[in-house]
């Protein structure tokens, strides 16, 4: 049961982007399990065949990946086909799979992935470098090949601007829910879409990356500003997200930009690049925001907030030792005010010379804890109260410095426990 | 129910030793809740009044304390006090009470600690600075003060050598079963004993310290020499153990030599040290599992032996992401071989450069992963007969270097989300 968050509403279409999703047959449930993004060929509007035409009218395409070692095989092939993109060689596809990671499955694995490409590549009339894979699920299996043959002639038929929610179902694996958003804002004069889509419910700790989101718009956007504005919206977003501590071998976060809207190209001077960096950020943000809703088990959502830190990583390692205690968040779980948890957990998080008599707690706008002592006039009722909520801010201020962090995060439940006792079972 | 653990033995006396145990009424339940080791004044038994005899033949005591910054009242003033002690001012006695940690209770815990060191100090016609005051429990409430004094006046007058198992119980929390152990050995040709007793069950991940343990010898052993044994001692046994990750504000560890063995003293240079730090070792090491074969909620004892790394921190840092992973700890209480988490959690450890192609996996003797792929041999069978014991061990090799480190770590179960959403209700 998703903590506040329900089925997304309309997903507007972006100009360049076809989407497909079908049952391909590798989930054990038979639901969706094969997604295709396809990014239109670059038609040139203005008729002219000149390459600087060709370089500012091209779709481009930014990416992040897990930094876990034993990253998966279609994350080492897809960073491989990003790194060879280029105007003449452009992102023309993004294959997804749910039901299977494969992730752990050596050599066979990434030639399973090499394949898959090569296959949608056939009915794209293009190359494999074209095409990003990417697979969530299970790790330690081999991808049901001839399975994902048909499956791929069958997506190919099915593409259609309109099929974002059917998209956002067919990557999920845990999820309970589909998640997408979409923001239209005004540019150059023009309408610009952004809309999104992202999976992810356990074995949530994104570092660098998330689970599996694919963000498009149609604006034109320079390639190195489009990597940073990525680089920029996932840190405040996908990197500030737990559910469990667990990095995992397939995170990977897309995000596509199709130059259909006709805008003047963007780039890190444009006057009006705020306007694109800010609409990003609330489209991760609310992705980020919607796996933790709908993270494996969870009854709360919670916000940590920590400021008057020395440094933003100071204040994201507290952060995070808080938003990782068990006993923090099986204390969520009970709406039990237990605050000498979440004090234990900021204790070691490991700050040098902390000084304690200059912490203070507050669970939304309760003061628990003043200067490092509780504070005069709280009551277990003003905890309690707070902690009857669904949606909770635990707020730290540290006493040391002017930086802040917040991050989102959910509770340990029993549910978490049963859905990955029996995940595969 | 804890996991390959029955209730200690008989534990042997050592001399110099007196301890009892009683309701306070501290803990809700009624039970045993507040213990009190004394040890013996020094007698000179040579005669002879010089300062070198009274050096050579004082108890010495030495400890650890937790990293925690929130560290408890009791710990500060613990820390103050040993700092104190000398031939002249040597430790007299060590107050314990379970059920209320006295942490997160400012200026008024701290004269709480104080006063109960002073009504015992009294009693034993000591100073308050020769004992050291430990409290285990709810964090962020105040000492019962009436009951406390009371439960003090009565403990002195039950003081006998064999209240050892009483001991033990008045001590726990959330333990569901006494930790205890004793151990004889021969030094300059006379019997040393060396007992102890330990408690934790839950806020366990031990940082230079566990939650609470108390090991007394009647060895005459060198001050310094004791307090590098009991460092050395906790690095290989509660340094090691894991239950949650979370490190309590209370954890400490206590090392009393009484001297009343009449042995030659013992130091670094002795030529049977190694008798007495192997038989120490071995304490530890059995108190250390046995929290963690009786932690919340634990189905399994789990070894994690890591090993080919560069260095003991590499090493260490791998066994213990292993070791915190919520969905290996799921998979282990479900009895899933499920090792595509165990990669993911050696693939998130963070350490530089991880060819992953050197890495190894095994369960028990079971070989799951060799040169980073699925061994040829490998079976799900195979995988499931080990995962269906109750003591398993999960052997990581990263062929990187010569180094290795074991720890140990139990399961996460339904019983554990229980026993924390519940604990203060």
């Amino acid at each position: 049961m998703a903590v506040g968050l329900s089925e997304p509403e309309k997903i507007h279409p972006v100009a360049g982007i076809k989407l497909a999703s079908v049952s391909a047959g590798i989930k054990k449930n038979g639901g969706n399990d094969l997604v295709v993004f396809v990014i239109d060929k670059s038609e040139l509007s203005t008729g002219m065949d000149d390459r600087r035409v060709i370089q500012e009218q091209s779709p481009t395409c930014a990416a992040t990946f897990t930094q876990n070692a034993f990253c998966a095989a279609p994350v080492t092939l897809a960073k491989k086909h990003l790194s060879l993109f280029s105007p003449e060689l452009p992102v023309r596809a993004l294959l997804i799979n749910s039901g299977n990671a494969n992730a752990g499955t050596g050599e066979t694995g990434k030639q399973n992935a090499l394949q898959s490409c090569a296959w949608l590549a056939e009915k794209l009339q293009c190359s494999a470098e074209q095409i990003l894979p990417f697979s969530t699920g299970v790790i330690g299996e081999q991808l049901p090949m001839p399975a994902l043959q048909s499956g791929i002639d069958k997506v190919v038929s099915n593409l259609s601007k309109d099929n974002w929610l059917s998209a956002a179902n067919g990557i999920m694996t845990t999820d309970t829910i589909a998640k997408a958003v979409s923001k239209v804002i005004k540019i150059d004069n023009r309408a610009i879409t952004i809309s999104g889509i992202a999976k992810g419910s356990g074995m949530i700790c994104p570092n660098m990356a998330t689970m599996l989101s694919f963000v498009t718009t149609d604006a034109n956007i320079e390639a190195s500003f489009l990597q940073q504005c990525l680089l920029d919206a996932v840190d405040i977003s996908f990197n500030s997200i737990t559910v469990d501590g667990d990095t995992s071998t397939n995170d990977a976060c897309v995000l596509i930009a199709t130059a259909k809207a006709n805008n003047t190209q963007l780039n890190k001077e444009s006057a009006e690049a705020k306007i694109f960096i800010d609409a990003l950020n609330d489209v991760c943000q609310h992705l980020a925001q919607a796996i933790v809703r709908d993270a494996e088990g969870a009854t709360k959502f919670v916000t940590v907030a920590v400021s008057q830190a020395l440094s933003k990583a100071e204040a994201k390692n507290v952060a995070y030792t808080v938003a990782h205690s068990p006993l923090v968040k099986t204390a969520l779980f009970a709406s039990d005010p237990n605050w000498g948890r979440i004090l234990a957990a900021v204790g070691r998080a490991g700050i040098e010379q902390l000084d304690i008599s200059g912490v203070n707690l507050f669970l939304d706008d309760v003061c628990i804890v003043r200067s490092g002592g509780v504070d005069a006039d709280y009551s277990e009722e003003k905890g309690q109260a707070v902690m009857n909520k669904e949606e909770i801010t635990i707020k730290v201020e540290l006493g040391r410095g002017s930086e802040a962090v917040s991050i989102w995060t959910s509770d340990l439940s029993h549910e978490y426990v049963r859905i990955n006792a029996e995940y595969r079972t």
